[in-house]
């Protein structure tokens, strides 16, 4: 969960890219933890219908964790840019020589000479809403968000959960066991993250069949791992299944 | 999962800080998805074991997902800056006139005269390193990244995400039925909610008590449907538990 955006640091403000984004960040999760919660179930249960069960609740709780809180995440960001963006027309008004040496030594910092620096600041103070949105993008590297992007964040990357989560699940219905299920399971979803990965990589310009085997890689430790620890506890015999 | 970070346009690069924000990424998450897939569970079997060995492999199976793609992210995000630097020096020799005028068009975009701009351009592209070191940042938006940040971030994010996970699973290690667990479960678990939610909002300067209703909120609605879609499945018969 959460990978592809723990910590960018440079953001393409294009829709159609935001979107692919956002499909980029739900499938990821999606292709991956029902995936393996499935598969760790499918080593310790002898119903298919549990897995089933279990997967689908999962879906449904990481694709409102995701979406939901992805939604209250933009909200969040929206009304932090409104009171910094307050806080900074206050302050120009109220404190402007403060401001302006703050400009000068993001100019210094640039490598421009004082001479330069008195002209530059002169220039670039002369408009309160130039400045202000000199101090936002530069002093507090913040650009204005989009008030309507994040309900539709929230959409796209539920969804792209749900899609990513159904794809591992759906072999466990048209299997009779858990293990036949299993087998099947992740068959589909290792192709599934190849092509994912691949495509994700190309997207973001990194060589692309090395994004694939990652991709394929994270899902298949997270479900072997977790088809180990289901397992183990199983073989204790916490309970008699 | 992914909330507290699915659009961030602002990053504290303080050491300390980016351990705190690491840990709010895997807690939110952690605090969610396997607190609401047990409780989704906790409807639809009659088993304490099979809640606790699902909850433990979704446990797995997330922290692995998120750490080990939190590292992959910034792995990338080190390649990317580093290619991208590379381009920049290569452009600045090949095509020196092209970058100017580029340098020219964001000394423009601030507010600059004509006259103040041919001085301030000359300064800017005296010497390569500054030129350079100024496009990564005004153009392309870029920080140079610490690649000492990912691994140390997939540790505390899954680290995070095992701990918020373990909580609302240890109800029903010390229960005897789901349908305590689950009691126990979302008691325990909307108070942690509430209490992250807090800190979380003053950690972000955003009011808290609000905060920490919006947390329990999507946490709740998760649980919730996660509840229900069991249920459904379960009083469908699919399997005989």
């Amino acid at each position: 969960m959460a990978h592809p955006h723990a910590h960018p640091h440079t953001e393409n403000h294009l829709t159609s890219s935001a979107v692919l984004q956002d499909i980029v960040i739900g499938l990821s999760d999606g292709l991956t933890v029902p995936f393996a919660l499935a598969a760790g179930l499918s080593g310790a249960v002898a119903s298919s219908g549990l897995v089933i069960t279990a997967g689908l609740a999962e879906i449904v709780a990481g694709s409102i964790a995701m979406g939901l809180g992805g939604y209250l995440a933009g909200r969040t960001e929206v009304e932090h840019y409104e009171a910094e963006l307050k806080r900074e027309y206050d302050e120009v008004a109220r404190v402007p020589e403060t401001e302006r040496a703050e400009v000068d030594e993001l100019l210094a910092e640039i490598g421009l000479s004082e001479a330069t620096r008195v002209l530059a600041v002169r220039e670039l103070t002369a408009d309160p809403d130039q400045w202000v949105r000199f101090m936002m993008k530069y002093e507090l590297g913040l650009e204005k968000p989009d008030p309507r992007q994040a309900p539709k964040s929230a959409f796209t990357i539920a969804g792209a959960y749900v899609v990513g989560g159904l794809i591992p699940l759906s072999a466990y219905f048209v299997t009779a066991t858990p293990a036949e299920g299993l087998l099947w399971s992740a068959l589909i979803t290792l192709v599934c993250l190849l092509v994912f990965g691949y495509f994700r990589s190309r997207l973001t310009g990194q060589p692309p069949v090395m994004g694939a085997l990652k991709m394929a890689g994270v899902g298949s430790l997270a479900a072997g791992a977790a088809y180990l620890v289901a397992k183990l506890i199983a073989s204790g015999g916490h309970f008699g299944i």
